[in-house]
Order: structure tokens, then sequence, then C-alpha cells
């Protein structure tokens, strides 16, 4: 940490914070410019409070040399985290398809659903039960019985599931849910991240619609802070000025988090871009930038979805696309 | 609710919608151009879902009429809500304003900022108990022993307080709290908005970081469709490219939403800018655009604040701000 | 068109309107609804100003069926717009890759880059011999003599040549320039846009860094308007609120332009991401995506790079980059 | 200059580094740390083009103490520049207020204008000859004609007048004009910037739609380097995700710019928010964070405006207005 101080601090103040940094075992370097006087802060800072420093009137600016997060670096944690789910892994060479409505509806639909993009080739089936809506008066997910669904949709296919929780008291529901899904506006729920750190299952972790790279880190760092490692990133698309698609979707966090993390990275992009015409090219590409995965939402009929039926393509589309995305995968 | 057509639409599916919306009292007036049809929906659309309806093959469009927000609206409740809460009508002629630490962080400093803040004529005493932090390394609040510190300094100052909740659990904690905040980063956390709605105290409801003024309305509806009509707005700034402030304070959400909504909107210039030094100015032009109150972080000594520090003023620059912002209101 | 009008709207003015309407030969259908009533407009509506409808009193909004762009649209132009240059041609079946520095420093440079990228099959050579800097005091380019040694490297290569003009009165020194580059701060400089339309020579327009799709195209039909149909879109990033990266690489706009509008669409995937640790993945992800073509910067040596060296990927690291490029291409 | 050195740089690389700084008159001050290496570079740095040490291979980032900007800095200039044009000083106690329809449309709406806002008490008069428009099928101005037409509303009024260029060709049109306009889109057409730095005019230079306040200080400094220091800063407004209004007006601008530059500033809340029912509130908002003047679009009749009537306040309008906005600067 690189702390910049103001032109002729307190000497006062400068001694008493040089003070109260050997408390914490970390040392000062200083170095004395006709300006300014910059102090190297030597030993681990990791636990001093960039903010607190930067209130203090002596203080211009603070650098931080290292990433504010630690089990989720990629410095301290050189290996890719590979997660095992059902017959797949996500985050090594193969490519993870997931795919499946935006809300379960009905018993008919979703084990529908479920067989056709089993034989598809998708290793993971995704659906909605709890549904975080803009309006409380639009359709807010089948809830409990939605996730049974799910269930009977998983004993009956094979497959995993995944799906989102909204609240802590929903967890003893997603007993037999394979992968917990965190949704962009809970991205910064963090009493709900701490409680799923406590959990056993892999956590997907979707980005928040205005989430830096670094504070979307920090909510996993909150995740693997309480023990549970388990966590898969998914970029889903940021908001911008532009109005055209339901978002931006921004694959570029794809080869920086790769660099930054060792943790798996996928992209939905149904809710990237909100149109089932863009969504076969933005797979592809997704999977070129280096995806470990993409999640994609498939409805037997889309026009007819109860959620999100703009974005969904249709069972016959995705069994034309995944062969394509393998085959992209392949080739790479 | 207007629909438009795609060209050439399938008669047979027209014929079906035209049903189903018969079946939701819904009639359809019909214009044919030459290039497109359009479809005006006469009757209580209120139910519709709009996304359901784009999602069709033969609908190119729809535009809604009404706002999708009921009891928030201005159209369907003219008068102004006031919320009294102590010895101030929030939503009035009235300017009513917010103050105290970012934290609470011993017993000692909340007191002393209470006092103070009361004898310069602050209305109700803000502080953290509970801090939304977006590193889990970083202080997360005095919590429960925090709670009992506000009731302590509202005890003995007469002060009402403030504080924010980040989980339902918390809830019987906050029996004497007199406004219940939400924070931007929970402004969607609906299972939260429901719960609050279920209480009989009024809401002071931050702005998401990246919520349209729409959006931040229909998390009010979500509180209020539950029973609860006490919701306080509060503009705390948008999140954009400009990286000198914190936020981007929007002041212009203060006429819009006024035209909105029939709900008062309070500002906080404090999180708004992130800087101390712009607090004032901006709290005044908070004022001039018609703002119903101002929130602002006072600390006695801001340059050792436990968090925040940086865009907290001290007492005694409050003790100078304040009269002016009420000579403002005065004016105006 | 479709007109909204206000609730009880003067009867007077909307004769008015009608009668106006009438002598721009565009007639008015109307429905009466309960609350509101709907004018479709029939006729050609291309010359109407929807600004001006909507300032007035009685017109509540306008919706315009009709994309505001004429000459670009894909709706009267199905077929993809193809240019030729050299020995490629964009906007077809063909990969096109331009390849070279951010700017030209010296002979020894340019010269070295060209025979270099063409060796590994890059159509095009770029070199900025006008450079539109942040700062007056940075590098401005090599101007006049910049070009100079641009046309050289095209002849002793073989290479066409593409480079930024900033201003009219730079016009006559891109006699031997092959494409013309409007740079993104230029992108809504109207009066040189309409000077390029009087140019019979390929114009490559670089999306504004805030510019939404549609404004993109009508500043490519500003250039249209005036006769030059040979526009090539470049999209380089916006600007959004993450900072890790120099701009967000937007390649939804890929399929999206595809649909909107005949012309060939490109990526500059080194601005896009500004690191060039970043390009090869993103450039590969551009490809997928569908774009036509990328803009890559190469240099001999970034380290030393008088500008933009950060986000320049070296000669070696180029020759390996070109062949995984046209290879997926093949793929696809 | 702050230099952090990557891990283990290469040693033949820095002393070449030093060498070369040596010789620009800079000498490294360095503090070798466990991880880093840290250089205080000493001496002037203003010459050093932070970019290019960047893309150096032993460099992980740079980090500037000083503006990149001298001319336009508060630091080295600390006193206000006042600016005099007519009988108004622009950067003083005084405010100015600038008024006047979007566009001159004919002689008599001008003339109208121009009597009725002088009697309402602005100070100066605005009004668009040239005017870029997204569409080049929309009304482009009066042009050359529109220049006369100002040129005798003042002569008529007496009142100074302020008009945008966008092209250096139009420059001897602009002879009898008071102050020069640069709009928003050409906040960083560099060629026609340094135009102006060589004319002895003010220079009423707007912030492009996504500018940050250093890039808008660089664009100041492009004028100000050629020789010209009248410049004043006009706030009108950037692009976010709302679309409720035109623009999201940032007047925490004016605070800060006030504290980085001593150039006037002040604000156009007719763009900034693009609706004439906002103008008045957040001209009153804009006077109380401290603006040295408004800008504000006034019209006889806003309904038959030529461009942005929806945005233009009526001249009655403005007479009301107006006497808030100087009572409000009294007040402060």
């Amino acid at each position: 940490m690189i702390l910049i101080l103001k032109k002729n601090p307190d000497m006062k103040a400068c001694e008493e914070l040089k003070e109260w940094l050997g408390k914490q075992h970390v040392t000062v370097k200083e170095t004395v410019g006709k300006e300014r006087t910059i102090w190297g802060l030597l030993g681990d800072t990791s636990e001093i409070d960039a903010d607190r420093l930067k209130a203090l009137k002596i203080v211009e600016s603070v650098k931080r040399m290292e990433e504010p997060y630690k089990k989720a670096s990629r410095h301290l944690h050189e290996e890719d985290t590979k997660i095992r789910v059902g017959d797949v892994t996500i985050g090594g060479e193969e490519l993870c398809v997931i795919a499946g409505p935006c809300s379960v509806e009905t018993k008919d639909q979703i084990l529908k659903v479920a067989e056709s993009v089993r034989r598809s080739g998708a290793n993971i089936l995704r659906g909605g039960a709890f549904k975080p809506r803009t309006s409380p008066y639009s359709f807010q997910g089948k809830q409990e019985e939605g996730i049974r669904l799910l269930e009977m949709a998983k004993e009956q296919t094979g497959l995993p599931i995944v799906t989102e929780i909204m609240e802590i008291s929903q967890l003893p529901l997603f007993e037999n849910v394979d992968i917990i899904q965190v949704g962009a506006r809970n991205m910064q729920n963090f009493a709900l991240l701490k409680e799923l750190g406590m959990q056993h299952k892999p956590v997907l972790l979707k980005r928040g619609m205005n989430a830096t790279y670094e504070e979307w880190l920090m909510s996993a760092e909150y995740i693997m802070a309480e023990g549970n490692e388990q966590v898969i990133l998914c970029e889903r698309g940021i908001r911008t000025f532009e109005t055209y698609t339901r978002n931006t979707l921004d694959l570029t966090a794809v080869p920086v988090l790769k660099k930054l993390t060792h943790l798996p990275i996928i992209v939905d992009p149904s809710h990237g871009t909100g149109r089932a015409d863009l969504v076969p090219d933005m797979a592809l590409a997704s999977v070129a930038s280096g995806a470990h995965g993409v999640m994609i939402e498939v409805h037997p009929d889309p026009e007819h979805a109860w959620s999100d039926g703009e974005q969904s393509i249709s069972t016959e589309e995705f069994a034309k696309l995944n062969p394509r995305l393998q085959g992209l995968r392949q080739w790479m």
C-alpha cells in the first residue's frame, strides 16, 4: 500500500499515524520529494482499511498494490478451480452448457424442456422457481412447487439443476438443488452471501447490473471467506445507455476474470441481450472469448412463456446451437 | 395499452389473442394502416403483462399508457403524502434534516453527535448499525449493540432515529427505530420489501445505484402493495463513468419524482458525492431543487471515523450549514 | 408514425394539426379510446420531425414505426453492401484484417510493421498520422509526414492503407489513402461527415464512446445522404463505469447492426479493451460474433510505442493470432 | 509522478529508463519494498507522457500527482477568471443569465424573444444558427442568415450574443458574435479548439455527453494553450441509463470545477433535462450549487419551436423565473 501525503502535512499527525501503523505490524518507508512525501507501507496491509486512511487530513491518496480479495485471487491460488456437478466439470477443458426455461411453469413444460435439452447435450437444467420481478403485480414464480417440479425433472432426466434463491429463509427448499444461483439484484445482498458461504454446495454468482469486476470478486470473497470455495461467476450484461438490447453483454469480463481469479466463469447471453435472435451469435462469441460455459434460456414455446419469452430460444433452436458451441470449443 | 402488430400478422394468432384479451375484460380497437395494424386496448390493462405480449410472434411492440405503479402514482393520489416522525413532517412545507454519523461507533461518539446535531436543529438522527460493505474484511457495523446505542441517543436527545436494515431476521431489533432504511444495494431485495410492507413504520427507500425512476417507484410499490404506505424516497447518487466523485448526484430526480408520485423525496449529498467538501453546496442545491429533506453524514471527528470519513462533515460544519439550509427553505 | 394525444386535447389544435399533416400528404387514422386518442399517420412520414410534434401541447408521445435512417437501413436495401479494397472484400464471406501501429512514428517503424503484417496475412495497413489526444501536450502525430510514410509502406508492400482524418482541410492529403477513418470523437462532427459524403472513397466510421446504435447509423446516414454509400462501421468500445479496461467492448453491436443495416461491420479490440493481453481473446470473440473484420494495433516494439503501447500487440503475437482468426472464420 | 515497478523488474531496463529520465531533467528517488519498488520522479514531469511509461514492461502503474492541465488549473492561477461581456461579468459575484431560443427561426421570432428576455433581465442572448442534429433530414439551422438575424437582435436590444460554431471555416461569420459556443459533440474536436485558441473572444465550452471533468478541462486547455484564456465552462448533462430525462444534469460539476479551475462555470438546465417543466427547479438548484450563470432556452411559442420545443420555456415563464434566480443569488 502506498500513501501519498498532502503538501506540508502536520508533523504530529504523521507521527501518530506511523505509530498506529507500527502497531498493525506495518512499517513505513518514506520518500520525501520536493512537492510531496510518499509512504510505502511494508508488511501485511490486508487488514488496513484504505478508506479510513484516505479520510485523514494529512493523506492525499492511497494506492493499494494488492487486490482486496484473497481467496478469490489468482495470485494466491494459481491453479484453476474445477467444480464437478453431475457429469460435467465447470472450470476445466469441457464447455458446460446450462439450459432451461426462465420460469418453471408446469410439470409438462419443465419435463418437456428437460428431456429435450438433455437430448441436445445440455449438462445442467436451469429453471426459475423464485422470480425477482420489477413489479409486485408480475408473476413471482411457482416458488416451492417450482422447486418440486425441478426435482422431478432431475429425477427423470438425470440432469443436475440450478435455480435462484432470493432469501435466506428459502434455503431448506434447496436441499436437492445442485447449484444455488444468486441473481444480479442480490449480488451485494451480503447477509445472503454469508449464509451461502456456510453451505457445501456450488454457488452461481451473477454479476450485478452495475458491478465492477472488483466488486463482483469481493462478493465471491464474501462466500469464500465463510468456507465455501465453490463459486461460479456468471456474466449477464451490465446496464448502459443503449436501449435496443436489455443489457450490454460484457464479454471482456471473461478474459479479465480468468486473469484475476481461479474461479470458473460462464456467460448468460439470454439476459445479456434480452433478445432470442441475438442469443446464438453471442453464445458463440462467449465460447470464443474463453468462457467455461454458457447459460441459455430455452422454452418449448417461447411465445407463450410466462416470463422472458422474448429472450428464450426454442428447444429446436437449442438443438441446432449446442453442437455449434461444442464444436467451437473443440476447435479452440 | 397499445399494441403494434408486425407486418402481415398471422390471422389465427390475432383471433386467439383478441379472444384471450376479451376474457381479461379488455376490448380491442383496431386501426389498419398501410404498413402496420395498431390495437388500442380498452379496459383495465393493469393486470396484463406487457412482457408476455411482447414475446408473441405477431406483436412488434407494446406501449403502456399508464404507469406500472398504482399506489405510488400521483395520478391516483393527488395529495402529497405527509409522514409525521417526532416533531417533523416529511413531505410538507418544512425541511426535514436528518444528520448523524455513517456508523455508530461508541456510546461517547453517538451521544456527542446526537447532542450536537440536535442543538444545531436536526430533526432526526441517523447512524449505521448494520453496514453493507464491499469487503467482508471491512468493519461490518456494531450490529445489535449499535441499535442499542442509537436507542440511548434517542432517549437522551428526544431525536427520532433512522437506521438501515439488511435482512428480514433483523426486524425484531428495529422495534424502537422510527424509520427503517433500505440501502441502495437492497432496493430490489423484493423479499425484504414485502416484509417491510407489513410493518407499521415509515420506510426510507434509497435509490439503487443504477435504478431508473420507474424501477425505484416499483420498489416503493412493493412496500405499498402490502399495506405500508409510509415510504420516503431518498436520492443518493447513481453510478456513471465519472470517478472524481463517489457517485453522480441526480438532483433532477427531485422535481421528476414530485410529478410522478405523492411520496416525499429527500436527498443524501454525502453518499451522492462521497466528499465532505462538496456536501454543503450540494445540500443547498438539493433544497433549491425542491427536496423535502436532506440526510447528511456528520461526525465529531471525521478523520477518525470508522467508515466513510471522507464524506462526513464535522459537527461544527453542520452547525453552520443547517441554518443556511433552513434559511434557503424559507426563502423558497 | 403513431401519435398519442393527451387527455381531452384542444379540438382546434387537433384540427390545425390534421390540416398541416394533410399538406405533408399524410392522413390521420383516428382511434378514440376511453382515456386516450391515438392517431396513426398514413403516408410517407420520413420528412416529419417527431421532435416538433412532441412539443405540441396536445401530443403526449410520438412513436416512429420506421427507422429514422433510410439509406443505411436493411429494410430498404436487403443485400449486404460489399466494399472492395485492394484484394479484400469487406462485407462478404472473407474476414478482413486491418493491422498496424497506433501512430506512424518513423520510416523504419512503419515499413517494418507493414512488411511483417503483410507476411502474416493482414489485408490492410493502419497507422495514425493525425492523432486526437486528450492533452494538447501529448504527441499529436506526424501529420503530413505520417501520411507520406504510409504511402511509402503501401508502395512497398502493396497493402491498402487506412488512416484517420480530423478536419476537413486535411482532405487533400488523403488522395492516396484507401479508406478514410473517422474517429470516435468525430462520429457526430456533422460538417466532416457531410464532406466525406461527397468523396468517392470508403469511410471507416468508428462508433462514438457513448453513441447508441441508432445515432451511429444516423452518422452513417449523414455520409450516405450526400452520395457516398461506402461506409464501414467499426465498434471500438463504449464508456461505462468499469475502469479495469479502457472501454467496454460491445460485441452485441455486431449481430444487431447486421440486422439493422446492410453496411459491413468490423471490430477494434485494441481500443475496445485498451490492453494487449486481452486483444487475442476478444479478436476471436469478434469473429465468432459474426464481424466482417477486425482492426488490430500491432507494433514491432509495443513497449516503446509513441502512443497506446499498452494496447498494441507485437508483430510476433500478430503472426500467431491472424491464422487463428482466419481459421475461426473458416470454421464458422 | 510516481512509478510503481512490477515485481523483479529487468535491471537493464530500469537503468535505461533512469538514464532517459535524467535526460528529461527528472531524477528518480527509489524505495525498495519487499514486494514492489517505487520510483518518485522529481523535477518537472509535465512533458513526460504517462501512457508511454505505462506501456513499459517493467512498469506496473503510473500515478500523476499533478493535474495534466496547467493553464486551466486553480493551483497555478488562484484567482477566479472574470470575463466581461457587455455589461455582465461572468465568473464574479453577479449571476449571468443567458436566454433565447434553441434555433433562430425568423426575424420576428428572434427580435421578439430578444426584446422580451432583455426586459426580464437576461444578460446575454442565445440562439442557434448552425444546428448539430442527429439526423441529416432534420432542420440544420438558418446558418449564415441566422447569424445576421442575431446581429440584428443584438443591435436592437444591446444584448451581447452567443451562438454555436460547428466548423473552422465558419469562423469569419462570427466576427460580431460576442461568445463562440462549442457544442457537446465538438468538445473533443481538437482542430476546432486549437483554432479558437487563436481567437480573441470568449469561448463557451460545453461538456461532452460522456466527458469526465478532467477531459473537459483538457479541452479547455487546448484553447488556452494557444493563447485564448477566456473560456467559460458549461455543464449540460451527461448520458446515463435514465430515459425519462434527455440527459442527467450533473450539478456536482459546479463545486468540483470551482475547486479544480479558475474558469467560470455555468449550467444549461434546458439540455440538461430536456423538459421545460423541470427547467425552473433545476435552474434554481444550479444557482444554489454556486454556478456563475445559467443558460436557458426561451421561446415565444415553445409548441411551435423548430427544434427542442419540448425543453423551451415561454417568455412569460422566463419573466417569472429570472427574478427568482437573481433573488436566490442575492440570498446566497
